[in-house]
C-alpha cells in the first residue's frame, strides 16, 4: 500500500473500531431502564418487567368441553352400540348458572360445551355417542371419569407463574393477563431518544431548495427506526454545525434517555460532533469498521448514551441498525440485538468486500424453486436510499472475508 | 364408523367447510377499504395507497463523496506515486454554500463529504491521494470524470416512481418521502372492527368470579390481534347470549367495517349468533374444518363482514389468523395472508391429526446444532390459552395428511 504509506493525512480515521467491539461497548452504556405500570390492555408490544403468577384457576370450575351429558363415568362402563347403556335425563345445566342438581347412580344431565358439571357427575358423553328417547338416553360408549371435562386448573393453576419478565406481550399473553385478572402490570418504560438533524445546509422536507441545499431526511427515518424498536422519538430539530449551537443542543437533548444525532461524525473540518460529546461527556469510540456507516461516534453525555451517525441517510440507518437497535432493545429489557427475522438465502450474485471491515449488503430477497435467492442492490455510495428502500433486508459479509461467492448460502436479516 | 351412523345428532355441524374455501368466501367479501391522506412523518407502518413519483433529483447537485480535493480529472492523468501532478488550490467550498469560484486548467479545491462540485471540475481527488504543501497539493494518484462525485440524479431522478402503492412504510420508506418532499401521503384507512363478547356467564377481567362464571378474554386478545395487523379495535362490551340482545349489538356493530363476535359460535342451544347472523344478513358458512377453531361461522350483515368464532381462547385466536388477518391485511391492499415471519424447524416429535381437518399445533422453537428444531406444544383442549402463551409459533398439519413424523421439516410461522 505504497500510496497510503507516501500519502499525508490531514484527517483521516486514526482507527477503526470493529463492529463487535463498538457494540460492547454501546451496550455496556445502554442501562436497562426502569417499569411503569399499564393496564393490561395497553400492553401490547411492550416488554414485561414482573413475572405474572396466577391468584386463580382456570378454568375456575369444572366444566364441560363438549355438548352433550353429564354423567357418571362409572354407569356407562360396558356401554357398546349393541349393548347400549340407558340413562335418565334428570335436567339440564345452564352456561352460567351453578346447578342445584342432585345427580345419583344412573343419571345423566343434559350439558353444553362451557357449562359447570353439575356435581356427582365426572364425565361427559358426547352428544354423538347417544340417542335421546322421552326422559332418557341410550350411551352407545363408554367415557372414563374426566372425559370431555375441562378440568378447574386444566389452564392454569393458581401459584403459576404465566408469563414472564423480558417476553414482549403478544396477542394471546393480552388474553392471558385478562384470564388471571392481571389487569394492571408492570412493562419496560419505552426509551426517549431525542433526535438531531446537523448541519446548516438541511431544509425541512417539502421546502424549495436553494443551491447547495438539502433535505432533512434522517431525522424522520431515525425517528421511524426508533419507534419501529419501541422507542419515543423526540425530533428536535435541525442545528447549524457550529460548536456552540451543537453544544446547548446536546445539552438540552441529554436529558432524554439517548440522544442520536446524525451529520457531522466523519473526520472534515464540519465534522465537530465528536468533539462537542468528547467536550461535554466522553467519546468512547469514532470510526467504526463497516460500510456503509464507518463515520459513526459514541459517547457519554451527562450519563446519557450520544450516537453521532453519518449525514448520509444509508449510513445512518445502517449504524442504527447495527448499533443503536440493539441499545434501545436492551434498554426495553429485550435481547440487545437487531430483532430482524431471519432466513437462509442463496446469493444471486458474488459479493465483494474488504478485509477488516464488515459489510452491510442490501439485498432483495424472491422465491425461487423452493428456495430463497437474495440478490444483492448494486450500490454507488452511503447516499443512495433507494438501495434501501428497494431492499427486503440486508445480509453482513464480516470482516474476515474478502466477499461472499455466487451460490453461496447467506443469512438476510428482513427489514419489516 | 358404526357409532356415528347409530347416533342421533341432536347437533352437530352438518358441514364442515374446510379451510382454504372458507378463506375464500372471507376474502371475497372482505372489500378494500378507501385511502386517506396522513403526513409522512406518521406514515410508518402504514400502507402505501398511491405510487410516489419523485418531482425532483436527490442528490440535487453533484456533491464530492469524500473529503479532498474537486479537480478537473484530465488534469490528474498520468499522476503516480513517483511523478505525482501538482495542482493549484484556488480556494476551499463549504458545505451549504454554492461555490462561486471559476475553476481552470491546474487548479484544485478543497472540498468536504457533501459539498457542491465547484463548476468546471469533475471529479474528487480524496485527500489521502495528496499532500499539501502552500497553496498547492501533489496528486499521487489519478481519477476519472465523476470519480469520488455522488451525481446529482444518482438516488433518485425526477420522474422516478421512487415507493409503490400496496407497500407497508418502514424506516427507510419514510425517509424517502422526506427525501422527495412528498410530505403528505395517501395510505390505505386502518380497518374499523367492532369486537363483541357474547355469554351471561362472562364478566370483566379483574372482578370476582361468582359460581360459574368465567372471565371475559377474548374480546381483550381479539383486540390485541386486531391492533397488531394493522385494525382498530373497539370493544362494544358483553352481549348476553339472547337474540334480541344480539341481534341489536350486531345491527349497532355493523356500523364498522368489520364485526367480530366471540362465543354462540358451535352448534349448542346457546349458540345463536350464526342464526342471529342469518337474521339478519347472510350467513355464509358455519363450521370448519380446523382445529382448534372448528365452530367458526361467518356471513354478512349490512355489506359488513362478520365472524362467529367459538368462546374458547384458542379457538377464537386460531380461527382469527386462519380467517380474520387475511382478510384485515386484504383491507388495507396487503397480501391476503397471515404475514407472520416463517421458519423451517424440524420436528421433535410426532404430531397426530386427523383426515379431513387441518390442526394448528402450537410449538416451542429452539436451536440446536445449526437448526432450529420445534416441539409441539402437549394440550388438552382449545381452551387451554397457556398452549399459546408458551408457544413461539405453530405448524399447520394439512387436511390431507394422518399426520407429522418426528423428525420431518416443517414450515413454522412464528408468533411476534
Amino acid at each position: 500500500m505504497l500510496v497510503s504509506e507516501m500519502s499525508v493525512k490531514m484527517h483521516g480515521f486514526p482507527h477503526y473500531t470493529p463492529l463487535a467491539d463498538a457494540l460492547k461497548i454501546v451496550l455496556s452504556n445502554a442501562e436497562r431502564l426502569e417499569s411503569e405500570v399499564v393496564p393490561f390492555d395497553r400492553a401490547m408490544g411492550r416488554v414485561l418487567a414482573e413475572d405474572v403468577i396466577s391468584k386463580v384457576d382456570v378454568p375456575p370450575f369444572d366444566r364441560s368441553a363438549v355438548d352433550g351429558y353429564s354423567v357418571r363415568a362409572a354407569d356407562t362402563f360396558g356401554a357398546s352400540e349393541l349393548k347400549p347403556v340407558k340413562l335418565r335425563v334428570i335436567g339440564s345445566v345452564e352456561i352460567g348458572v351453578a346447578s342445584k342438581l342432585r345427580v345419583g347412580k344412573g343419571d345423566a344431565v343434559k350439558i353444553m360445551t362451557g357449562a359447570p358439571l353439575p356435581q356427582g357427575t365426572d364425565a361427559v358423553v358426547m352428544v354423538e355417542h347417544t340417542r335421546a328417547k322421552d326422559k332418557n338416553i341410550a350411551v352407545f360408549a363408554p367415557v372414563t371419569p374426566g372425559k370431555n371435562v375441562s378440568a378447574m386448573g386444566e389452564d392454569v393453576k393458581a401459584g403459576d407463574v404465566v408469563l414472564r419478565r423480558g417476553q414482549l406481550l403478544r396477542p394471546q399473553d393480552v388474553g392471558m393477563l385478562a384470564s388471571v385478572g392481571k389487569i394492571r402490570v408492570q412493562v419496560s418504560r419505552r426509551p426517549e431518544v431525542a433526535i438531531l438533524a446537523t448541519g446548516g445546509e438541511l431544509r425541512r422536507p417539502g421546502k424549495r431548495l436553494g443551491r447547495a441545499e438539502i433535505t432533512d431526511i434522517n431525522s424522520y427515518s431515525l425517528a421511524a427506526a426508533v419507534e419501529s424498536c419501541g422507542g419515543l422519538s423526540h425530533r428536535l430539530g435541525i442545528v447549524p454545525d457550529r460548536s456552540e449551537l451543537l453544544r446547548r443542543a446536546l445539552r438540552k437533548a441529554s436529558g432524554h434517555d439517548m440522544v442520536i444525532a446524525s451529520g457531522g461524525s466523519s473526520v472534515g473540518e464540519h465534522d465537530i460532533m465528536p468533539d462537542v460529546i468528547a467536550g461535554l461527556g466522553e467519546l468512547l469510540f469514532h470510526g467504526i469498521a463497516i460500510r456503509p456507516g464507518g463515520p459513526t461516534a459514541f459517547g457519554i453525555v451527562k450519563g446519557k448514551p450520544v450516537f453521532a451517525l453519518a449525514g448520509f441517510p444509508v449510513a445512518s440507518l445502517v449504524a442504527f441498525d447495527m448499533l443503536v437497535r440493539p441499545a434501545l432493545r436492551k434498554m426495553q429489557s429485550l435481547p440487545a440485538d437487531r430483532g430482524y427475522p431471519r432466513v437462509r438465502a442463496r446469493l444471486a450474485r458474488k459479493v465483494s468486500s474488504t478485509l477488516g471491515r464488515a459489510d452491510i449488503v442490501r439485498v432483495k430477497v424472491r422465491a425461487k424453486g423452493g428456495e430463497l435467492v437474495a440478490d444483492p442492490i448494486r450500490v454507488t455510495g452511503s447516499s443512495v436510499l433507494s438501495s434501501m428502500t428497494k431492499a427486503d433486508g440486508f445480509v453482513i459479509v464480516p470482516e474476515d472475508v474478502e466477499g461472499l461467492d455466487e451460490g453461496s448460502v447467506v443469512e438476510v436479516e428482513l427489514y419489516r
